[in-house]
């Protein structure tokens, strides 16, 4: 059960003009913008990763963060980063909330009241929606589909493994949203979600819905700690466990200090 | 029509021992792994466009190469790259076919001839399953959401938008694969596909499809060259010209000369 | 003149057992070895900029970097970001001194008592030599050659520029050294000291020297403040100052806040 | 001896107008220079090298490459990829010669004819100076100093240790510079040489120079190949032959096939 004094803060970090300036003055060769993507999420990874936090590519030009040690203040850091790397700049958007949902909506709406993705006037711009600061544990979960490798990456055509655990991570996304989180494919047949303090039967259901839908088995460890990243290594650890078990949902002891 | 004579060429790169290695010898924090996958995509986005291919993420240790004018010992210089600058090592499959699928599924085959994903004794493995030498010009479809901005991005939760667009690509992946293609989310709203050569009566019918089934309208650029490369181009300003016309499927006259 | 409370912190970032590392099994490719190498450097770059210091390249192998504002336990996050996306992992010295000299003094013999470059049983060492905690303004200077496009760059063979611009900074350095400063080439035609408090008079003596020494015209800009960052930024004004009026020797009056 | 028909080809990469660049509007960080000078440096090392060439950093806003295997149109491709990539763009004079010298020294007069480093409407330029395609074998000499890490590295204040090898590589450069020679320290305790067919006694003497010069013993393996990536393999080899049996200057085979 949710303390409703916990609350969440998530950063959006929107790319400005960007889908104007991938084509200006002509279409930019898509390898490029690959590689242009790929490395600024890895620069955003770092940057929050080294203060305890969790990242989430979104689609590349709307990445998503969770920054609970990170103030608002701090975000220019990385906006500067990228103004001085890269021919792109970065808008960003940082908002609190009881649940992840509600912190990543109010962290979308600070950030769209700034003015428009791709309007060419606006830019680096940082806007904050915090009813209240960053306080308390976070939960993270991360999934985990049974024996992919021996199921689907070693038997299947590897466009079909692809499609497949996309699919069945599609459904988890809109299954879990319901109950407040946001989830994110983070590559190999993992994904991971930052939830609010749920328990083990709302995991059953809704691992037993993407079962039913997809046909694909997915296992889940929980962790809760004071930062993402405590409480991520807590369900890093619940998964091993539950590999080894057998167990579907496990759902590690409360971290005592950050990893 | 596909000339049965076009033969095109995917490579599957495939981090070796990978999921072994990100909890060995203990889980490792969620942001270095995402930054690490990130990285390694876009070294390899660098290393195949600048050989005029085209590359997708896949599922990050399992990365997707379009690669018609690269050798299968030529290969061996990204593995070489990874090797040194990386702590994991990277095996590949290069396969032909006469569609992306086909081509893709040889890749596929090849590489899991030479053993599991995770056998950890597997490592740094090139193999190989060309029937024909790659030939011919290939033909690339660039996908686009209409007005992804003004509906979803500016509008709507950052995590909707989000699931809405991949959702509909996921849909969009699964049409495109009974005509033989491969597809790929590139970030934003577009995706990308490797595709035989269709007619536009095809992809009216997947646009339709998609359209049916998730409510997001979806316009596509389709180009043909001789290259990833120069046909991807071709689908780039294809596509900004269904920007200007309205037009949901505009087909690029062939490309004389690479862009 | 240097408040003698004035504290600066060094740390030096070692490598760990890198050359045998680069022979082993058998030699590595030298651009391999410099793409690693300069990859590690701008990684430090980005963990230490964006907390206020500044970073050198040193031998790249043995990294400088102005650490004021980081904790010894925060550098451990850097040696994290090593440790899970390079082949190498990296020791760490860190020290602290009235002068920069000396802070880098305390901060190699701190990393020099965990044992050998090469002893291949030492890995992700940690050690601090902190007689007080970092504490009072820095100095920064940073020094620029005059006219150096006009003399050089754009008139002399590449290799023959180079040449004399690295020797009139090997004799920079020199000088610099006696004074306490910590100097170090960064790029196109320009270095950048850590220094005590020196009088505009040393300035002047140490630009003389290295005129007459190797026939190279160098000015400077000199900047101080609370962290390594809002002093380099009022040197780097300084300097912007000093080529508009010609002057070799400026310094910009105490910067109040951080840039 | 030198066979005069054998022809090597430098690349000399110049960014363009980098120097307002830095200070445009404002004074750019010092960190964020130093990361973005880095990584497009290893982005050349990665693009070079992947195609059997060589990489030196050179002053960063002015590379050098040893590019025997790659066209000047090919050169296009990086400028490409620092196009789509980086805040800046590049420019690059290609030359051949039948000394590396000569070659570079073409490569210079070539870019330097496009205009001003500083020139603000000069950019991505490419021009060449070929009398003749590059042709025949290449020598790359591979220093090292003597026991480096137990004398300075282990022992020695790490900014005196840097200074003194680096001024011995000044003084190096200096010397083989003489015999048509392009030097470059590549980190740690090393420095490579481009060089000409050189006999043993020339080294013996340039290496006794330098130690008369600063007292720092060097050794030296050279290597000789089609391309620079043979060659210096082959000088890699030489020099491990030389830690073991002593000698300071050890000559390898011939390459007969590439690395």
């Amino acid at each position: 059960m949710t303390n409703t004094d916990d609350t969440v803060q998530f950063s959006l970090v929107q790319l400005d003009d960007y889908g104007p300036w991938t084509v200006t003055p002509e279409p930019r060769p898509e390898p490029s913008l690959q590689a242009l993507q790929a490395r600024i999420y890895a620069d955003l990874a770092d940057f929050v990763g080294s203060r305890d936090g969790y990242v989430f590519p979104g689609r590349y030009d709307n990445m998503i963060a969770v920054t609970n040690q990170i103030t608002p203040a701090e975000h220019q850091r990385f906006q500067e980063l990228v103004r001085h790397r890269y021919p792109v700049t970065a808008s960003i958007g940082v908002g609190t909330g009881t649940t992840p949902i509600d912190a990543l909506g109010a962290a979308t709406e600070a950030l769209q009241s700034t003015g428009s993705a791709q309007d060419a006037a606006r830019s680096e711009r940082l806007a904050t929606a915090r009813d209240a600061d960053p306080n308390g544990p976070l939960t993270v979960a991360h999934f985990d589909v049974v024996d992919a490798t021996g199921r689907y990456t070693d038997a299947e055509h590897a466009f079909d493994a692809e499609r497949r655990i996309r699919r069945a991570f599609v459904e988890l996304s809109d299954r879990m949203r319901e109950h407040g989180a946001v989830t994110s494919f983070v590559g190999g047949d993992n994904a991971i979600a930052v939830t609010p303090d749920l328990d083990d039967a709302t995991y059953d259901d809704v691992l037993e819905a993407v079962r039913d839908a997809v046909g694909v088995e997915i296992r889940v460890g929980v962790g809760r700690g004071e930062t993402a990243h405590s409480a991520g290594q807590g369900a890093k650890h619940a998964l091993e466990t539950g590999r080894n078990t057998g167990d579907w949902v496990v759902t590690a002891a409360p971290a005592s200090t950050d990893d």
